[in-house]
Formats: C-alpha cells, structure tokens, sequence
C-alpha cells in the first residue's frame, strides 16, 4: 500500500506524525501492545481470507485434511483407501496442484468489486508447504513442485497493480509432520531448532519479500511464544521491517498470548460475540463451511448472501472487521458461487458502503427495542452520521427504533433511495420510520440503511 | 416410468387405449411421423440436459474440445502445448475421469427440487465416449477406463427409485474420429460399416438397457438419414421396443430431417423463436454459457436466474419443452453455482408451477399490449385457467392486459399469494390490475403469474 | 522382403517359377495344404519373436497378465492391490506404454548381428491391444494411446531397410476380454460378430499394409477354424495377397486344426520332440522363462548361451525352424542381456552358420554313439557337406562318431579353425576324430561344427 | 560387523587391542590421519558401490542428469521438451520412484555369490534425496516421497543378517540446488547455514541410525573442508561414535583434501595408475559406462567380465581397493546383466580368491617380462604365497615369469587345477611354466593364477 493510498483511506496525514515518530518497541507484550495501530486497518472494516494450497488436491474436508488422515478419521480414511494406490502420501498430491487458471489480475478485479479492503492471503498452512519459493522450504513449495509458480508474489503484484486493497499474509507457525518440529516436541520445548530454521526465517523472508501490511499469525496453539521468540520477530516488524509503519499483526503467537495481544484479536475462528469488545479484532467467515476447497460441496453448503451480510453488519456494529474467507480450488479459480457471493456482497456494499467503511461503534450496537436492527457511526464526518442497519425487507408499514433521541434537527434518509423518509420522533423513546415504497432489489431484501444525522445522543 | 406414474402425471388412462393399439408404423418418416406423441411430454415442460463425459477432464471450453484441439484452435492448442506432454492424445485424459464424489441419489433430490420433469442424458458425445459398458466400444467406455462404473444406469435407477421423473436418454450418431466412420465418410457414404456395426447398435442396446422414454439423438448433420437406416431403428422403437407405448424421439436423425420429422423438432441448439410453432417442439438453455463443464468458467458466464426463468416463460408460452443444460465435473459433482440455479428455478415453480406444468399455448403467446407478459392456459381444468405471466416486479401500480377479454365472471389471483387482486375490466381492450402490496421474495423479482379464469376469450 | 533377396537366400531363380504358376488354392486345407512352400523358410532357420505390447507396463508374469489378474491368480492379484488404486484396470496402463527409447534401427543391426533370418513380430496379443493403427481397434492401439506410433509399421521399415531378413507377422485370433468375442462366446459360436468385425479386417488391414510374409497366428484355441474362416483368408493369402508367392502360415488357426495344417506346424509352446518331424515345423525359444518382458526378472532366469545353442542345434537337426523370443520392455529397449544372448549366439553362427542355413535334417539327427552330436547336411552343395554338431568342449582326447560311414575321400574339417583334424575310420561304425588343440574361446566352449564331406552314407 | 566377523576376518584378535587403546584424536587432519586403518579393509579388496536415487526414475545419462537439464546440455533438454509436459521439475519425478521389487535380501545374496566383500551404498546424491527417512530432509526423502521405504535401512538389516559383508555409506555433502547451500555459496562460503543443518546433521544421523563401518563422502569440490567442518565430525567419528574401532572414510572432504587425506584415498573416479600407491586407495569400476541406471544402455555399454577382472587385478596388485558399480533401477531391480557380471566375478573369485582377499602388493607388481602378469602375495600365511595372475588363455606353451627368483624349495601350483604344474627356473631371471593341458572354463577364459611360494624374492 503506498502512502498516498493510505492517506486516501483516512482523510487525513496526522496520524503519519505518529507512526514516523522514532519510538522503538521492545521485545515485550507490554511494549508491543502499546503501539497505536495505524489506522487503514479499522476503516477498511472488509478483508478476504484466502485459504489456498496443497490441500486443494485432495480437496475433501478441509485444510486439516492431512491431519485427519494420518489420524484415522473415517471419511478421510475411507477417500484414501477407496481411491489412491497403498502407500500414498501426501507429498505425492504436489504434482497435481497446477494453478492452471490462476489469474490474480482477475482475483483482483473481483475483490475490487466485493468492496473488500485488505487481503489475508495463506502462504502457508500447517501442512508446511510454501505457496513462495522459500528458501526454508526446498522442494516443498510452489516453485519446485506442483504449480512451479511465486503463488504470493503473483498475488501481491496483481492486487498492488489494480486495486487500493492492501496486502496481508498468513503464515502457519507451526507444521502438522515437520521432523523438526517433532523433535523439539519430543524435547518438550526446550530445543529450539524448527523455531530457528524453518518458521522464523520464513517470517522475515516473507516481510522483506513481499512487504505485507498484515502478519496473520495461526499455527500457535502448540505452545507459548517464548518457543517461537514472536516478540522478538514482531519488535523487528514493528521497528525496522520495511512495513514498519503500516504492519499490524494479529494475535496467534503462542497458547499464551492468544486473544490477549497483538494490533488486534482474533479468538477463535468464526468470532461473532454480538456485544462491544473493548480491543481491536476481527472474525472470519466462510462462505462454504469450510476454509478451503472441498469438492464435495454443495449449493446448499455456502452460506446464503443475507446470511454473510447479517454477521458482516453485527460484527462491524460490534467493532470488529471481517474476513470473508474464500477456497480458490487446484486449477486457482475461485468456486464462481463464491465468486458471485462476493459480488452480491459488493453490489450491497455500493449502495450501503458509507454505514461500514470508516465507521466506528455507536453508543448502541443492537436497537434497544428492534433486534434487527444494527448501528455505527461515522469516523470523519462532522456532525457524525448514525447509520441503523435493518435486516431484511420490513415486513410492516412501519420500524420503531429505540435507541437514537432525535433533536428537532436530526434528518434520516435511506441509502441508495431518494424518495423522502417520513418519521416520527418518540422523544427520549427514540422514533418510528414509515416504510416507504420502493421498487426492491436483491440488496434491499437483504438489509437497508438508515442514515441519521443530528441525533440528541 | 411405471404406468402408474404415467397416469398420475396426464391425470386419465383415455391414452393407454390409444397406445396400446395394434397399429404399426412403417420405418418411413410418413408414417412414423402419424404417430401421436405420448401425452406425458408436452405435460412435463421442463427436462434437464446433462452433458457429461470425458471432456469433463480436460474441461475446457466445452464438448467439443477434442475437435477444436485436432484442428488447431488456438485456445485449445496452447492450452495442449502449455500443460501436457508432446505426443498427448485425447484418449490420455480417460484415467483422469474419476467420477469419485458422483452421487446419482443426490442428484434426484436437486432435479427433483428443481421442478423438471424428465432427463436428457448424455450417454455418448461426439468423442465416441460411451458412458456405459457398450459392448460396441470396448475400452472406450466408463466401465473400462475411467470411472469404472455404469454411469448410465446408475443415474437410470436413483432418478426411478427416488422421483417421478421420466428417463430420457441423449446419442450422438457419428463420432469426430472414429476411424471407421471417416472410411465410410471417405467412400461418400457408401459403406455402412460405422452406422451397422457402431451407433446403431449402441441405440438398441441402449433402449434394451436402459428403456429411456425420450432418445435425444444429435450428431446427425454429416450425411442424411438413409446412412444411418434411422427409420428402421424409430419403427421398432415406436412397433416392437420395450418403450413402444412412451417413448418419443427428436428430430436429430439426418441432415435432411431436422426441423422437419421426429416426435418433436429441436432445430438449433438454444432455439427461442418467441412465436407459437406448429408442431411440438424443445429448447435448450445452458446455464453456463458452455454445454458442458469448463473448468475456466467464471460467475458471470452463468445465467442469471431471471434470464433462465424469462427464456423458459417465453418456450413454454410458445408451445415448447425446456431442457436446462448442466455440465457436472469430473468428479461427479453439479457446480453448486448450477445447483443453486435449479434450486432457484424449482422454488419459483413450486409458486408458480400450475402456469408451466400441463398448460398449453393459449390464443395469445405475447400480451399485445404489455410485452413483459406472456400466457399459457391449463390443458386439463374446466373450466381453464389462462395464466399471465409478468415477467420481473412490477415498476408501476397498475398492469395493463390487453389481450384478455374479461366477462363478467371472470376472476384473478395472484399465485402464490392470498392477497386479493382489485382489477377493473376494459371491455374489449383486457383488464388493468392493481398490484397488490406484498413483501417481495426472491421469486417474485422473477415473474409473477396470474391465474385468470372465466374469460370471455 | 525383396525378389532379390529372396534369390539370394536361395541361390536360384527356379522357385519362382512355380510361386508365379497360376494355381489357384480353394478355401479348405486339403487344398491348402498342397501348395508348396516358399523355399526361403526352410532355409532361414533361425527368427526372432518379439513379444511386446501393453503387457510390458505392468511387466510383470508375462503377457498372460491381464487373465492371471482377472481370474484371481495369486501373485496378480496382491501385486495389483499392493500397488495399484482401487478399480484400476487394464486398459488405464496405456498411457504408461511410453516406448520412447524405441529405435528399430538398432533391433535391425542386433538382429543383424544375432544370425537371425526371419521375426515374427507380435502385432496385437490376446490383450486385443494392436500394436499398429488399426481401423479396427479405435483407442485401443499405439497410434491412439500410448506410444503414439505405428510401432509395426517403423518395424518392418527398419528391417528392410537395413537388412535382408524377413518380415513375419504374429496376431492373436480371440481376445480375453474383448465383448464381442464374448457374445460370440456365450452363443456358442453361432454368431461371429467378432471374427468378422475384427479379427479378420486385422489380418488383412497388416497383410495389405505391411506384406509381411509369415502370418503367426495364435488364440485360436477357443473354437474350432469355422468360427474364424481361416480358410477363406489363407485362401486370399495365397491366391490374392501381396505376398501370395513368398508367405506362409503357422498351424494355429483352431483348435481343431494346430499341430495338422498349415504351412508347418508349431504345435505347443517351447516344442523340442528331439527325432525327426515329417511336415515342416518350428519351435519357440524365450531367453528368459518368459515369453515378454518381466520386471522381476533375475540373471539366473534367463537361459545360459549354451542352453540357447543347445535347443536350437537339436532343432535344426530334427527339421524345425528355432525361434528366439525376447521381450522388449516400455521404453522399447531389448534388455541388455538379452541382447547380450543375441550376439552370443550371433558369435557362434559367424562360425558356425554354414551347418545351420541352407541345411536339411541327415538321415540321423543324433549321433548312435554319443549323444553329445547332432547332424545337419547341406541342401545346395554338391557333393553335400555333413555337419557333426558336437555340444561342448570335448572332454578327452577323441570324439567317437558313430553314424558316419567314411569312404576313401572323406574329409573333416573343424568350422572357424585352419588346424587339419586326424581322424581315423572304424568302418561302418563310423570314425574316431582326435581332438585338436586349439585356443579356446567362448564359442567353442558352446559347440564344435565338424564339417565332413564325401561319406558313404 | 560383529565382532567375531571381524576376528575371522583378519584372523587375529590383535588389531583389537590398538583400536580398543584410549588414545582420542584432534579434529586435524594431521591427528586424524595418524590413526591406523581398521585392518578389515585391506583385507576385503571388493567392495560393492550402489548408485540408487531419484535419477533412477528419469533413467537417463545418470546421477548428474539433473545438472545436466538445467545447464541446457542438449541431450538431457530435448529428452525433457520431448517427452514430459512444460514446467516439469526434478522433483515431479519423485512419485515414480516407486522401488516395488526392491528385496535387498535377494541383493544381499547376489553380493554373497559375487565376493564382494562391502558395500558403499548411495544414501544420497548431490540431488539432495535422501533414501532414508532423514529429519533434515522433509518431504525428500524415500519415506515422503516415492518409495515410502527406509531404503537405507531395509538395506542395511538384510545385508548384516544373511552375509558377513560390511556396510558403508556413500554420502554427498553438497547439493546441486539446494536454497541453503546456493545462498552459503553467494556468501562466498563465510555463513555455513547449510553445512550446519543439513548434511553435517545427516552425517552424525546415518551414523547413529546405521552404524556404518565405511562412510564415503562425496560432493566436496566446491569448498574446503572448513566450511564443512569435516574435521570435527570425523574425530567425533575416530573418538566417539559407535562405530569409532572399525570405521574408515574416504578423502572427499573438501576441495583442498581429497588425494590427500581420510582413512584412504580416491582421487578421481575410474582411478587406475598401474602402479603401486604409497597411501591405501580404492577405485571405482562401474559395470556400464555409468554410474546409475540408465534406460538407454544397451549390452555393448557395459563392460565385459574379462576387461571388469583385469582392472580388479590391476588394481589390487597395486595396493587398492576396488569398488564394482551397480546402478539399480527404479524399481529396485538390479539389472540382470549387471547380476550376471557380479556372478561371473564370483565365480572366477571362487577358483582365484586367495590371490585377492587378504593379500597385499608384492614387491613387482606388472611382471618385468611379461605384462599380462600382475602380482599379489599373501598377508598372513607364512611362508608367504606370491600369486602370479595371468590375464587371458595363454596363447603359447609356456608362460615366462621375469619377476620371481626361484628357489630350490620352490613351489608353483595353478589355482582351482590339480595338474601339476611343470617349470623351469631362469635363475635371476625368473622361471618359465609349462602350460598344461586343462578342459576350459569360462574363469580360465579371464586369468589363471599361479601360487607360488619359497622364492627367494
């Protein structure tokens, strides 16, 4: 992301001033955290999650596909047994991950028109292949076998060339069946050598390659963050990597450390708490039930658009972002149903954007007195603009809200509408909307925004 | 289809007396053509078209790739040149047709929520591929090399053990490269030897097999009807086959015969001529923009919903059958994208399937004064019901008719709702309807249809 | 085979005039029977059998593979479930079948080498697979799949381009597993689909494309000569065909009629009777224990040189033609020790030719006296040359040979050294020869030719 | 090696007692090359070299195939545009390594009958595949990849519990491409991150694990032994390790030692000086031109056993070790000629073993007066036996020795004969033999060995 992108995103250089400042950051928790985030990450609100990789082969069950399977898991026994020669293993899928579709520039064209604002590309997952041509990683990434393509620096060059989005990577610290790894397991911890010879040296090669704007940390849960000396990796990231003033990381570097630091936090998979949360932090969706690819998916597996905009509009209400996870498939195309969720949520987004993008929580998440509706609240306007997100086609010839006091001044409007909005003022009790009548459309039947300006509260 | 189903679906035995007849017919086109369709056709309306074969694998730019490939189209030659060995042949790809995740159960249950009727289904393409054990095309058959199944009867017995819907099966005649065919084709059709002991047995075994109700046959536009004997194979299959009394046949039989003879015309491929036809005719409406399964398709190939619907509204108030085009994968599965259409489209039937299903063409196709709305009338009520379908939400308050002449009797519904329909009558001119306040769905962007009874026309 | 060539095989002009006589040959054996031989046969003596084709994939247990694996044998069996995935089956080998070291160039120059006169080239086994693209065996042939060449056609141009031996062809009647052979099969005969639609376009489509001139049939254990109507073909061979003055028959051509007509007679596999056959007759030897290529395959499985030499000089002396069978592995090379044998052998007819070629059975084919010498006698010398074939380096000082009878001229030479050999006569019990001092090498270590001339008997 | 193998070895306990002394060695050339051999080495003279890997799948020009595709020699480039798709990699090969008829019992047989006497088995090629399952090899490794088989160790088991032959490892320090190792070198050798985890790593692994009693290092041209700290391995080797009493290595640890240092030399392959060596050496023979399979040798490629045996006498009269080549192919075959030259050696080592095995240079090696006799004398029998081996049949009645000085005890028998053997002595000038008449055999064919004892010389 180049600065001036930067300073389109938040309308103004102040907080440049801030992050040029020579303060260094410690190899601590305490020092890292104290760190003001910079600021693009919380006005873009929407990245896409790309879960791509070697388990697009088998493409049956998920990213944890190799796991299941070395541990006997039934379905994933059974696939094997039923359809590969005996022996089989999983480095022999690597042959057939042909990326023969890939066509970032494409990738980047529909994402432009998804309306999402930063990306969290899978460089590795924690079946240790590389979708770069590591150095840590020979013969086991995307350059020697399988695509014989940079599958990230693609990307990266593409979604740079065309579109303001930014750049994020996610990176797996550890890996299912290193030996490495098993050996320091096997000593409890106390040696270091997967650590210092595989996962680290990836994490600098990654950042001073391809400059990513977010670090997405996952493979953590093993053990604490002192194994993979993360603090001293993100004081680096933080004080002199090539991103240092742009970077934010989350918050998977160790069992420790999980939903506690880091620029922001992620939890668990699928977060959706539906209150305020005091920190920074972000959920996933996926479109399928499943990270990445599985070819045994159907229609009726993807989660519907009204379904994706619902959690997409609590979890920004709440402050969080969202990550709308996508599994491109072996050939590198995007399932065209996960495509076309992505442009159905585009096509909302182009009528609604001004209620998500640089917005913040409002007083109020959830309306006091109508569940189906959801606020926030303009970051750079002044006076500030309340938007109430109402889900769903109103089905009555009216919508109470509870929450917003209106002033003799406030005016509301519906977005992507111009005919006027007649209400009526509850007082301290908040206001009743009259429905309009409007021609509907795919967008309206999945939510409509309400702007509200000059509200008492 | 069991007799039973027969009745149930035309509502009377009075056919059964008819077919079952002593009258034989003579294997010319005269007297095959004196036949009278079985009713159960023209009732069903809507069949699907499942194009499904060894171009599954390289699956790129639809059916006719190994044609295009031999021949030197540059899409398909560079893709060759770019991806595979030197020396590849098309015959190459069958190991790769694995059809591992194909579920035909599965696929009953989609079609069956889909609202279609009955099956075209692709057992053999131009490539010569049979998708069952013929003993005419040894190793060249899904039980040989590929999927080592019987693809055919797998799909015949899950669509007859779980629906009611009727087997049709597709042929294709000639074959782009069997060498026997191009000797005949070299001798100026002289010989017979391609036609006697290749496609013409194949047919028999088929219906001796399989017993299909509709032989799809295509390939036919090399030479004319005499080189494949087509006559005699129709005047069995109409006197002596075990379908004798159900099954109906298309008009693919020689370049001499198309559009002109068979149980019902199909012309050319994606025929939508918008005026009434004289004899029973088919249309196909690929959902991709392609036959069959390209991996390269991207979202935006795929038909939207509403033009699918618009096209079938438009074939069956014309007099038409619709076949729905999909091309599932090699693996065996239907794009969810295709999935989510049929689905789209058997909701939109189940609201307004009594306007398709059992209807015939009414005296208008076309409203005279509202192009947006097209008519069919029930075959099987009395007194009838004519149904006005408008296609897409209504932009107005009001919709014109000008084609029905109301009496005094005459009443309008709007199916799918309870809602009562205020309209006024303009004598001669038709009616105008006011449109009822509804909470819109996502059929109802579609069309909406109303059922109009007691007409003086 | 050129007209000069085979005149220079046969030293004279005069056979031809009976090959040109108009005698035309009816489509029955006793008429068959009666046509004389092409004299080159008998006097080549020595081919090769090549037995190669898609059974050299899975290269294991020999050509029979295919029928061991399908009806359960053991050792198949385990091999194809250790190693294969579930539902392979035969035909997915194909693309495996790559033959890309294949230079028939070579194989004429080890041929060359080798003293062989004639081959006898598998062109399609009873795996139905043809090794030439065959109009009548559509993707199942090495034009269509696998090599992606004329493998017979390349042949037979390399042999006669770069030498004079003698183009043969093998083809197998019946299929294992070929449809329509087993319709045939389960009709008892009566129908002859098969014969008619394959196997008998095959021979003549190789004998009008490729003139070969031996036709090696086999398979033709399953019904009787009707079945196929050989005589009718052998007929057109005779009579019609391009090679009709120069080509001959084996006996196998049904099971009422192998080891009784035809031009000679191969009766069983790997024939040794060891006395004196009264019609023309030939006999197989494999190098290793098998008739093709096996990749289990040890040194001490194949046959020593002087074993080889063995059979074939006890072959030659009883009137049988020797065939010397190897087995090509994938990549179309003989393997090494294969070719090692060929030229071993090839070493000791450079010396030792003379008593081979051109020879006929003496009056005894084993000496009386001692079983280690086996006789030939010379068909165009005069006065004619008896060759004692003594097996081994003799292991005392003087070899007893008991059934010549020397006359007053008799003269003995030793083949391939100048040293005079002293013999003395025993009267009508034959002749006592000293043996010589000589150096050894390995050829003398297989057998020592003694040339004797002007015998009484 | 056990203990009590090592004892029958040698015949005396005595070497034990200095292996067994407490004195450590410096990690210095200087230290480590004062220690003495383990005596079993010198004594064994044969040795096996088995060149196995990855290139056994491309099969083609040998080990070095893959430097020789990337560096566009053009053999290797046409062969890979010819006959695999584009973007094919090394490592795409690695699922057809498939090693289905590897029985390194049967290997260890043939080893048995063909007097070798120990092993150098390639457990890694500069290609960087490992045929054990190495930790610092992950996913290149006959574990993950191809085989799914400690190949190494399967190896190893059979070898020890059905001979008494001793295992050593061959071992390549550097790797073509590996990422490491390439940036190390750009480094100009002053970082020695891949020396540090990879392949010093693998060294101390494969000791640990296999225990071998010969480590031979290879790949070492690039550098000096400083980068790899080879020192401190070996002494850890000499002073530490389990196999510190009975092993040895070879020279190849760096740019700036081999000919030089290690237990003893190699130099540079196919060594042959024909004169005696100062330090203890050993020499290659590779049976084909090649040292690892390849699919395009022909017979002629290989060596015949005669020219095989008369470097092995060259060789071992000069004091060296010899090495026979074998490459095995990818399916664990060793080829069958390859097996019959090792038998042939065996057989010829039967009948002239004591002029091999526990022998050393005699004071003449190459007969003053005839050089077609190499010399050896026997290390532990008393009086010494000085063995006289004549290459080839001899052509004349008598052999002249110049080298041996008679005495009146002197004695000369001809090994595997029990003919006395007639001679005269020439004084100072040596003696002259009867050649006496013996039945030949295919060992005489190759050398004869006098046995000579109670010279004065």
């Amino acid at each position: 992301m180049s600065l001036s992108t930067i300073s389109t995103l938040v309308g103004t250089f102040a907080f440049l001033l801030v992050l040029s400042s020579a303060k260094r950051y410690e190899p601590n928790w305490e020092s890292l955290d104290s760190r003001p985030n910079p600021k693009w990450f919380d006005d873009a609100k929407i990245g896409i999650f790309i879960t791509w990789g070697m388990y697009a082969v088998p493409a049956y069950q998920g990213p944890w596909f190799q796991y299941w399977w070395h541990t006997g898991r039934k379905n994933e026994t059974e696939f094997m047994k039923g359809n590969y020669p005996p022996g089989w293993t999983y480095a022999d899928f690597a042959p057939d991950f042909t990326t023969w579709f890939y066509d970032p520039d494409y990738w980047a064209d529909v994402f432009q028109d998804s309306g999402i604002k930063y990306t969290v590309f899978v460089t590795k997952h924690h079946d240790g292949y590389t979708l770069w041509p590591s150095n840590y990683s020979w013969n086991w990434n995307s350059m020697d076998v399988g695509p014989k393509r940079d599958l990230v620096g693609e990307f990266v060059t593409s979604i740079r060339n065309r579109t303001d989005i930014v750049v994020g990577l996610y990176h797996s610290l550890f890996e299912f069946y290193n030996p490495l790894f098993l050996q320091d397991q096997k000593n409890g911890y106390k040696t270091h050598q997967f650590a210092k010879q595989k996962s680290m040296p990836e994490l600098y090669e990654l950042v001073n390659t391809y400059k990513p704007e977010v670090i997405w940390s996952d493979g953590d849960w093993m053990t604490t963050d002192d194994y993979w000396n993360a603090t001293e990796f993100i004081a680096w990231l933080f004080n002199d990597s090539p991103v240092k003033d742009t970077v934010l990381v989350n918050d998977r570097w160790g069992n420790n450390i999980k939903c506690k630091h880091g620029s922001y936090l992620t939890c668990f998979d699928q977060y959706n708490p539906k209150v305020l949360q005091t920190k920074k932090w972000e959920s996933g969706i996926t479109v399928d039930q499943c990270w990445s690819y599985r070819r045994e998916a159907r229609a009726i597996d993807y989660l519907p658009i009204d379904e994706i905009m619902t959690r997409l509009i609590q979890i920004v209400s709440c402050g969080g972002n969202v990550l709308v996870d996508i599994g491109p498939n072996k050939d590198g195309m995007i399932p065209p149903i996960e495509e076309e969720r992505l442009r159905q949520m585009g096509a909302w987004l182009k009528v609604n954007g001004d209620a998500i993008y640089k917005t913040k929580p409002w007083m109020y998440q959830n309306d006091t007195e109508n569940s189906n509706v959801w606020y926030t609240v303009s970051k750079y306007q002044d006076p500030p603009v309340v938007y109430a997100m109402h889900l769903g086609w109103p089905e009555k010839d009216t919508i109470v809200l509870g929450s917003p006091i209106t002033s003799s001044s406030t005016q509301v409007t519906l977005l992507g509408e111009t005919v006027p909005i007649k209400w009526t003022s509850g007082g301290a009790t908040g206001l009743t909307i009259q429905v309009p009548v409007i021609i509907p459309t795919a967008e309206k039947l999945i939510a409509w925004t309400f702007a509200i300006t000059n509200l008492k509260n």
